[in-house]
């Protein structure tokens, strides 16, 4: 697959090299991310909502409650802003200016369509359980028609999108290195802890490998 | 402080339950999260922006580049819409269909303005610093004249604000209780690896303590 063409609105104007639109390193960022959040305008206002989602290819699927207005605004082609965040760590400088924070995101600009076909709603709702924790699918109840029917599937295609990555140490003005303050870079992670059975699990049920074995971390 | 009245905006219509309208419960969240999500409209668009923020009593501070094309605009008083997420852990239910997500999530609408009074600003970029790594703005060397110029801050009312929380064990159907899968919650967590030192700290330069011992947990 070709990387992203920068439009208007994906090309990175400030710190452009920060920019980033090779596709892989996109869907890396996308893979590992759990929430995104999404813009769309609702009477003239911008509206962010955060929520769950899942990639297959070139696609970025997200499911709702058909009664959800904004699943009910996308559905019907509004312009939409998906943006996932990964925060990688705080860079302390010497100087409270030069303050910042090693992160990679991902900004996709398009709209939406519902998808309607069963075995492909179907096969997005199993995109989007793999996508929380791989593996899970294959191990619980698959869903009713009766589910498939309280679901809305919404399907972005991967076509106007753009990253922006921030790594390394903080660069602080030259005066300030001699300063005798710390400077380096805390690395953040989203990690799991111990996992917490149901109550109503019988304890003969093991924690799966998937999950004693869980990370977001991606490629 | 009162709590906040919601809004046709603000309301939560969906998994009404969900809803927090509690102000100190609402200013925990936002001071545990260190990155929101910004929506706007540009030419009709929405658009959806991670960036750092800071809280000091019933404000929330953003700052960026006087050159962004966003500072630019929300500066002007455009409508905005600002989003904090926290992810607490994953809920595995024994269906597909009852998977989902512990969080804690923040939704502001209003309009922003610009700080333009140097004493404020100052202020501002303490609550800043503060806000990412607390004990960091003493050690640091302050902003200079140029550095606040070279600096937008806004100040967002918080005044239309609403929060949703899901905590908890999956629900499942009654009768997918029988199943034998594994179902519980996996806690996730945002926490701090070993820190990295500039490659140009000297040595005897030790890792503080509040970056030792860091945490985003609040209250």
């Amino acid at each position: 697959m070709a990387d992203f063409t920068p439009t208007e609105r994906t090309q990175v104007h400030r710190l452009p090299k920060r920019g980033v639109y090779d596709r892989e390193a996109v869907y890396r960022i996308l893979d590992e991310g759990l929430v995104c959040h999404i813009g769309f305008v609702a009477e003239g206002q911008p509206v962010v909502i955060p929520t769950g989602y899942g990639r297959k290819d070139e696609t970025l699927y997200v499911h709702g409650s058909p009664a959800s207005r904004m699943f009910r605004a996308l559905g019907k082609g509004a312009d939409v802003c998906v943006t996932v965040t990964l925060v990688d760590g705080l860079v302390l400088a010497r100087s409270a200016f030069h303050h910042s924070m090693n992160y990679r995101s991902v900004v996709i600009f398009g709209k939406a369509t519902v998808v309607e076909d069963a075995a492909a709603k179907r096969e997005a709702l199993r995109v989007f359980t793999e996508h929380v924790a791989p593996g899970r699918w294959q191990e619980v109840r698959q869903p009713s028609e009766k589910e498939l029917n309280a679901t809305t599937v919404l399907a972005l295609p991967l076509e106007e999108v753009s990253a922006k990555v921030r790594t390394g140490p903080p660069i602080d003005d030259e005066e300030d290195y001699a300063l005798r303050v710390w400077a380096g870079v805390l690395p953040l992670d989203l990690t799991p802890d111990t996992a917490l059975p149901d109550d109503r699990l019988p304890k003969e049920i093991a924690v799966p490998e998937y999950v004693r074995r869980y990370t977001r971390k991606r490629g």
